[in-house]
C-alpha cells in the first residue's frame, strides 16, 4: 500500500466502523469526500480492493462496490490490470469554505439525524421519468392521466414524465401540515426569505448529500418551484451576464428550449452519443452554458460515462462556463445505487436542480437548486423579483416530511410500484411486439423502445395505435436525429399506469399494427 | 323622470326587492352594472334621489348613498344643483363577451353562494397598509416583527406593510387543508393549469366582484404569488411588446421600481397631488403604462378622486396604454364602504392585482390578477415559464376557505383589530406629539403623520427615536418631494403592533425628541 493508500486507509476507518447495514454506503461517502477535499489528490493510486478490505476489516465486496460506484460517478478511474486511481474530474470548492453538512465531514456522521434514512432503504430508489421535459403536462393543459380531457377515445396514454398521482401520501402529508400549523412561530408567516425556509434548506441539504452525492451547503441551496423555475432563474442570470445562447442535449427535452427562450437565450441542440454530449461539437458551439441530464438522460435513458462527465467539466472550466444539471428523476433507479450527481464533482461549475414533482406530486411546485457561490446572489435576487420566495407553509411541511423520514418511505413506495410497471411493460413488449429492443430501463419512469421496421413506418404505427386508443410518442419529437433505418423509436412512459393497463395498452397496439 | 330614468328604475327593481340588510349594496351593484353594460349611457341624467327612492320603494338614504359611492368610484358625476348623470369613464368590455359572475348579471343574485358573505359584514373591511411597497419585508431579510433580526435594541418598529401575523386563522386554515386533502381528485395533483385552479378562480372572481366592484371573469383571472409577481409578469409582457419604461406614483413604493427594473423596464416617477396622478406630467412622460394605488394610495393614503380616475383611463385609451392597479390594501377601510377598484371602470385597460398578504399572511404567497383579454395569453405564458403555476394544494385550500365564508370572517376580524390600533396611534400622537397632523387614516395599515417642525429636523428626530428603540420612516424615502418647510413627515405602520405597544412607542419617541 502506498503512503496515499495509507491516508485513505485512515480516512476510511470511521466508515468501516459504521453499523453493517450502512457500512457500504459510508465507505463510498468517505471515499468521495476524500477525493473532493483533495486529501486524496488526483493521480493517487488506490490500494487493491483486496488489500484495502483487509486493512479496513470489511468484506472485499464492499470495497469493490465503492470503487465501481465512484468510478461511474467520475471520481475514480480504473483500468483492468492497471488498478484504480483518483481522477482529475473532481474539483472541491475553492478557498476552503467548509460545506455545512456537505463535503469535508466524515461520512458516518452524515444523514444520521434523519430517522429511517440511512438503512438499506437508502439504496432503494424508485423509478421515474418525465414528459416532454417538465412541460408536456402544461402544454395545452391536458390532464396528467390517461383518458383525461381532450380526445375522449384515448384509453391509454404512454406519456412520459407523469408519476402516479394516486401514490401521493395524503395522510402523511396531512399529518405534517397539522404539525407545522401547530408549531410554526408567527413571524415565519411573514414575507419569506427568497432563498427558502432555513429548516427546509437544512433538511434538503442533508437529504441530497445522502441520496445524490452532491455537495449541498444549505447556504447555497435555493428553494424554488421546480426545475422549470430553476431553468428560468438561471437563464435570466446568464442573459444579464451577456450569454446569448445555451446548449441543450439532442435528443432532449423541448421544454428546456421554451424555458430558456423566455429568458432571451437561444438554444442550441448539441449531439449526444451513447456516453453523453460529444465533446467536439460542444467545444465548437461557442456556448458557455449547457443543460444536461447525466444521471438518466432524457429521453435516451443513458447514464453519462465518467469520461464524458469529466470532459464536460473540463470544458466548463476552460470556457469559464456553467452547467445546469437537471436531475429530474435521479432518485429512481432499479438495479443498483443511483449514479451520483455531476454537481458533486464540481460545485463551482454545476447548478444542480431537482424537485418533488416525480416523488410526490408536480402540483406541489416545490424544488431546489444548488448554486455556485459566484452565481448565488444573482439567482436569489431573480427569485426575489419573480415571486419573493416560495410559500412558507409548503416549505415547512416538506421539511417536516423529510425530517420524519416520510420522504424516504415515499421513495421506496414509488420505487416498488414503478419497478413493477416497468417489468409489466418489458414483458408486454417482448410478448406482443417481438424483436423490440428496449433501452434506458435501469432507471426513471420511461424507456426507449426500438420496434422493428416491419411494424412501421412510424407514422402509420402511431396512427394505428391512436385509432386503437393508445397514445405513443416517437423519439424524433425530442431531437433532430432521423436514423432512416425504418425502425419505430418510441419514448414510453409507464409510471402512471397500472401494470394491467400497461399490458393491455401494448396488446392493443400490437393488434392494431399487425405483423407488419 | 326621463326615459333613461325609467330604464334605471326597471333595472334597479330586483335590487330594491333584496332583503333589507343587503339592499343598499345590491342597489349600488345594479347601478354600477347598468353603467358598465351601457344600459345607462354616458350623459344620461339620473332621477333625483327622492324620485328614485319613491319609485323603488326604498329609503332615500340608500339612493343617496349609492349615488355618492358610484360618484366616488367614477361611474357617475354630480354637481350640486345640476343633479347626477352617468360619467364617461366607464368602459364595458367590448364585443359583448359576457362576464361570468361579473357585469351583466343582476346584482341581487351575486355572491349569495358564499355563506356569510353579503350581510352587513361585507361593509366591514379591516384596515391595512404595507411596507416600502411589497418588498420592505424582503429587503435584507429582516423579520416582519418589531424587535426581529437586525438591531437588537429596536423595541418598536413602525414598519408599514406588515399585518399582524398572530391573526392568521390557524385552525380554520388547518380545517380547510384537511377538507382539501380528503376530497381533491388525484389528477388535480398533477402539473397545474398556469392560470390557476378553476375552483379558486371561480371563488375569487365572485369574492372580488362582491367586495371590490371589479369585473371579474374567472377566465381572465390568473392566480399568482402576489402583487410582486403580478408586476414582474406584466413587466416582462410590456417589455416584450416594446415598452421601455413604466410610470410610478411619486410618492410611491420603491419596490415597484425594483420589480419593473428586473424586467428591463425603466421607471419614471410621476407626481401625485391630493387627488391622484397629475394629468399633464403623465401626458408629457411618454410612457404608455403606469402602476397606481388609487383605492388607498401608497404611501399618502389618499383615495384618488373620480375625475382623476376618469382622466387616467382616458389617457390610457388615448395612448393605447395599460394601467396596473395595485390593490394592496383595498379590503381594509374603517369609516365607509371601500371605494370600488379602478378596474371596474375599464377592464380592458386595467390590470388589477391583489393578494392575501395583508388579509391572511404574506408567507402564503397567493394573489391574483385580472387581465385584459388582449394581454391574457402573454401573461399566462409568462406565468407558465416562470413557475408552471401556483401550488395546487394552497390554491384548493384558499378556494375552500373563501367558499366556507372563512375569508370574510377573517377580514372582519382584522378590521376590528386594526381599527383599534389605528385609534391607539391617533390618540397617542394627539397626546404625546401635539400639533401633529395625520392623514390617510380612513383605510389601510399605515398613516402619514406630519409632525411640527419644532420637533425636528427630520434627521435628528429619527435618530433620537432610534436611540430610544423606535424605528420610524420618513416620507421622503418613498418619493422625490422635499417640501422644505421643516416639518417631519412620517409613514407609520401600526397594524402589527398591539395598541399598548403603539402607545408606548409614540410615548418613547416624544420623550426622546423633547418639546423641540
Amino acid at each position: 500500500m502506498t503512503s496515499h493508500g495509507q491516508a485513505a486507509w485512515e480516512l476510511l476507518l470511521p466508515a468501516a466502523a459504521a453499523p453493517a447495514r450502512r457500512r457500504g454506503r459510508a465507505l463510498q461517502e468517505a471515499l468521495r469526500d476524500a477525493v473532493r477535499s483533495g486529501r486524496l489528490a488526483p493521480g493517487t493510486r488506490l490500494p487493491s480492493s483486496r488489500a484495502l478490505a483487509a486493512d479496513l476489516g470489511v468484506s472485499r465486496g464492499l470495497v469493490t462496490e465503492a470503487y465501481e460506484q465512484l468510478t461511474a460517478e467520475g471520481y475514480l478511474r480504473s483500468d483492468r490490470g492497471a488498478g484504480t486511481w483518483v481522477g482529475e474530474a473532481a474539483r472541491g470548492r475553492p478557498g476552503g469554505t467548509p460545506a455545512r453538512g456537505g463535503a469535508g465531514t466524515p461520512a458516518p456522521g452524515r444523514g444520521t439525524g434523519t430517522p429511517g434514512g440511512s438503512g438499506p432503504a437508502t439504496r432503494a430508489r424508485a423509478a421515474d421519468a418525465r414528459g416532454t421535459g417538465h412541460g408536456t403536462h402544461a402544454r395545452g393543459g391536458a390532464g396528467p392521466h390517461a383518458g383525461g380531457a381532450g380526445a375522449p377515445r384515448v384509453r391509454v396514454d404512454f406519456r412520459p414524465g407523469t408519476p402516479d398521482l394516486s401514490l401521493f401520501p395524503r395522510s402523511a402529508w396531512s399529518a405534517a401540515q397539522r404539525a407545522v400549523l401547530a408549531r410554526l412561530p408567527h413571524p415565519s408567516l411573514g414575507y419569506p426569505d427568497p432563498r427558502g425556509l432555513p429548516e427546509l434548506r437544512e433538511a434538503l441539504a442533508a437529504l441530497l448529500t445522502r441520496r445524490r452525492g452532491v455537495v449541498a451547503d444549505p447556504e447555497r441551496l435555493v428553494v424554488c418551484s421546480g426545475v422549470a423555475q430553476a431553468s428560468t432563474l438561471l437563464g435570466f442570470v446568464l442573459r444579464a451576464r451577456g450569454h446569448g445562447a445555451i446548449g441543450v442535449e439532442d435528443p432532449g427535452s423541448p421544454e428546456h428550449g421554451r424555458l430558456f427562450s423566455s429568458t432571451g437565450l437561444d438554444t442550441l441542440w448539441l449531439p449526444l452519443d451513447g456516453e453523453g454530449l460529444r465533446p467536439e461539437p460542444l467545444a465548437a458551439s461557442g456556448v458557455r452554458a449547457v443543460v444536461v441530464t447525466p444521471s438518466h438522460q432524457f429521453p435516451s435513458g443513458i447514464s453519462w460515462s465518467a469520461e464524458r462527465r469529466a470532459a464536460l467539466l473540463a470544458w466548463a472550466r476552460a470556457v469559464d462556463g456553467h452547467v445546469l444539471e437537471d436531475d429530474y428523476d435521479g432518485d429512481f433507479r432499479y438495479d443498483r445505487a443511483p449514479v451520483g450527481a455531476l454537481q458533486g464533482l464540481d460545485p463551482e461549475r454545476v447548478v444542480y436542480a431537482g424537485s418533488v414533482s416525480k416523488s410526490l406530486a408536480p402540483g406541489l411546485r416545490l424544488g431546489w437548486m444548488l448554486v455556485p457561490g459566484e452565481l448565488l446572489a444573482e439567482v436569489v435576487e431573480r427569485k426575489r423579483t419573480m415571486d419573493l420566495g416560495n410559500p412558507v407553509l409548503d416549505q415547512a411541511v416538506l421539511a417536516e416530511f423529510v425530517t420524519r423520514g416520510a420522504y424516504d418511505r415515499q421513495l421506496r413506495r414509488c420505487q416498488r410500484a414503478y419497478r413493477e410497471r416497468r417489468d409489466a411493460l418489458l414483458a408486454a413488449l417482448a410478448e406482443h411486439l417481438p424483436g423490440t429492443e428496449v433501452s434506458g430501463i435501469a432507471a426513471g419512469l420511461h424507456v426507449i423502445a426500438r420496434v422493428p421496421g416491419r411494424y412501421g413506418p412510424t407514422e402509420r404505427f402511431l396512427a394505428r395505435a391512436a385509432a386503437a386508443g393508445v397514445v405513443l410518442r416517437p423519439l424524433e419529437e425530442y431531437g433532430t436525429a432521423r436514423p432512416g433505418d425504418g425502425d419505430v423509436r418510441l419514448v414510453i412512459g409507464y409510471a402512471h399506469l397500472a401494470p394491467s393497463v400497461v399490458a393491455a395498452g401494448i396488446r392493443a397496439v400490437a393488434a392494431a399494427v399487425g405483423r407488419g
